[in-house]
């Protein structure tokens, strides 16, 4: 990384672009160089023209404008419908799609000035079927997913934001494994339209970035909430609960993170205590299960029951297997959440936030298959808001810890993470 | 209405192409024929190909299949994703789109051997810039919006079911003003994939049939809810309770209707009482407004802030005054939803269902105007199951009583739907 602009992070560049030390144009073109050398290794991205690139940003500096993401490089998950480039939503039976409007994160995004760098590689339709990119940290392992361009990417410097999308661990997991920030707002925060739906009251929209402010200033200004973006930490450490959410089948990578991160906290002065999960906790995966279970085999109709031998192997077995939830089950799971919302808010009385795995260690080897969501799936079933944040690098790969927050207090919650980011010191972009 | 496969009910036909005793081809020459009467004066389609229906009808029965909704002709509206017939989501600008997939709902109707017609017109964007389609009763009206197509191709004799979107009161408005059954399920109850997003945490897919009975099977088919399906009548008449929805602005024909349900409902030997609504219940009409035009102005970003002045000045209008609520009053009307739902769930302890107006009055005359939903976005915000059935003419007009039921028990208030429905007798079949 020889030009100074990639060693930025986004907060920084989008005040130079505002004021002027910066043209959107130099941007893009730090970032194009830097493409042209990490991505034939990474392959983040299913859909990248550089000419466009370079149009748009000379677009933005004849209008003068100085929008709010100012010139910022962002990678658009391949799930994410965009006007101008195609869309396959993960897929090769879709490939050549081109929708005709930009899902509204997008038109949000644009309207601020930022560069969309290109589409960014998910898994087919955002399950289990990987895609051609590989971890930036060691290609030779997985850079999990579903949302595994737009990790890679950022991890790799070729872009400063990337949309991520979760149903079970798509932004938590992937983002843990490539060693950036990953951040799963609360349920519905940001618009989640013109976007493949797999669970739609699980779905949830969210950001790749290098550190917590960036993820902020990004949700503020897409989500219409000024309140998001940080402006400075907490006057007064957050108390922390550190929370093993039941089974912890962990591996030692992430249970050295998890005791870095402690004892970080701890000499920073934060009130770290152990919270018991509640007993009805470990139900949480069950009802997970069911509801996505369900839904997804509805949403995915057409591709399920028409396109359906075409479809990748690991996709229709992922689809046989969710079909079997019944309707019964559908039901109850729904029914059961509230419960689990109340033994957990009362579990979580004494503390700001909780700390917990993003994943179960680093990223495994191989690319056939991208990881467990086991510790996501309790959080995205209960709409919390999450962060991911690199904690260490083990044998070379990196392993975040996960933030919590409590549902709708998103800007707590995102507070809380700046100051627990500021104590881990992690390397921030692959070699 | 010469062909007696016109006069069939849903159930009735889709049993008789079941059992052979007609084909799905006979059953399309029918529903053409009167689409070539019918459709230059009502225009319920945006979208409608002759050759296409009966190769689909010649399919079915060369496959021999015995589908659940065999034979069904429906009408699918213009937001809703079809992959053989343009989709233009109501609006010129989008008129050529041809999408890629089937949405969940056309996938399991095409499925389960129902025969799509042809798409139905929209408002543009489901909003309030109305289509083409004139009122089936008096073509000097509107058929109401935004499901204007949908409603008055089964008035009109042209579809057995259509299906419908509800944000405000687009389903159950022109359903009333049509003179024929819609039914707004419990939100998420029908997959809402693959529909043109307005509000993410109010759009309800539903449908359009003549009779209660039609409307349940298609739910359960489509729904995986076979307990959806009516098995007779209850044993007992249902306890009623009549709901003035506040603030009760009626003209003299919904009071009418709602006056001779009273009657006859009583005359079957209903207990029927008056509820009177909880102080809290008139805030529901701002707490719509506030949620909807929140989630409106971010979902249809790129129609706002890039379509911009080619959109219809009414679509303008509309989206520049939604734009206006804030994401306080956002929020605010978020948390104040579910001490309406306690209160309201109390004032409903001692019946089964509401008996309420559905509609201000008859259709409005003149097509520039879909009419007012007041007396729909309630019962939208509250997620609470809702039926328009026909109970009287007024001028040659017909007017919908609206049947409520709890949240999430759909099968119990469409059985009380169909006990109301035997009651009322109103003419079905506009002429």
């Amino acid at each position: 990384m020889t030009d100074p602009i990639l060693s930025l992070d986004a907060c920084s560049l989008i005040a130079g672009v505002r004021d002027g030390a910066l043209s959107h144009r130099a941007v893009a073109e730090a970032y194009l160089d830097r493409i042209a050398t990490k991505e034939e290794s990474v392959g983040a991205f299913i859909f990248h023209d550089s000419a466009m690139v370079r149009d748009a940003a000379d677009a933005l500096d004849l209008a003068g404008t100085r929008g709010a993401l100012a010139g910022l490089p962002v990678g658009v998950k391949d799930v994410i419908d965009t006007c101008d480039m195609p869309t396959g939503y993960g897929s090769a039976l879709y490939g050549a799609t081109q929708p005709v409007w930009d899902a509204p994160c997008v038109t949000q995004s644009r309207q601020a000035g930022a560069l969309m760098m290109g589409k960014t590689v998910s898994t087919e339709f955002a399950m289990a079927s990987p895609g051609k990119t590989r971890n930036p940290w060691n290609t030779a392992h997985t850079p999990g997913g579903s949302s595994s361009g737009s990790c890679a990417a950022v991890a790799s410097g070729m872009a400063l934001m990337g949309f991520g999308t979760q149903t079970a661990g798509s932004i938590i997991r992937p983002a843990s494994y490539c060693g950036v920030v990953g951040y799963k707002p609360s349920f519905g925060l940001l618009d989640p339209s013109e976007i493949k739906v797999l669970s739609h009251s699980l779905d949830t929209l969210g950001v790749v970035t290098r550190r917590v402010a960036d993820a902020a200033l990004v949700a503020a200004i897409l989500g219409g909430r000024p309140g998001l973006a940080l402006k400075g930490l907490p006057d007064t450490a957050p108390r922390i609960g550190v929370f093993r959410t039941p089974p912890f089948n962990t591996e030692a990578a992430t249970d050295a993170a998890l005791d870095h991160a402690i004892r970080a906290l701890g000499a920073a002065g934060a009130r770290v205590t152990d919270i018991t999960p509640p007993t009805d906790f470990g139900s949480t995966h069950g009802l997970h299960a069911a509801i996505m279970g369900w839904e997804v085999s509805r949403a995915l109709s057409h591709e399920r029951l028409v396109l359906g031998d075409r479809l990748t192997e690991v996709t229709r077995a992922f689809l046989a297997e969710k079909a079997r939830v019944t309707v019964e089950e559908y039901d109850a799971a729904r029914r059961a959440l509230p419960a689990v919302h109340q033994s957990l808010s009362q579990a979580m009385a004494e503390v700001d936030i909780l700390l917990a795995p993003s994943a179960p260690g680093t990223a495994p080897k191989g690319l056939e298959a991208t990881g467990s969501p086991e510790f996501n799936t309790p959080w995205t079933v209960l709409h919390m808001p999450a962060l991911t944040l690199p904690a260490i690098l083990s044998d070379g790969l990196p392993v975040g810890v996960q933030i919590i927050g409590r549902i709708g207090e998103d800007a707590a919650t995102l507070r809380a993470a700046a100051w627990v980011e500021r104590c881990l010191e992690a390397p921030k972009v692959a070699p």
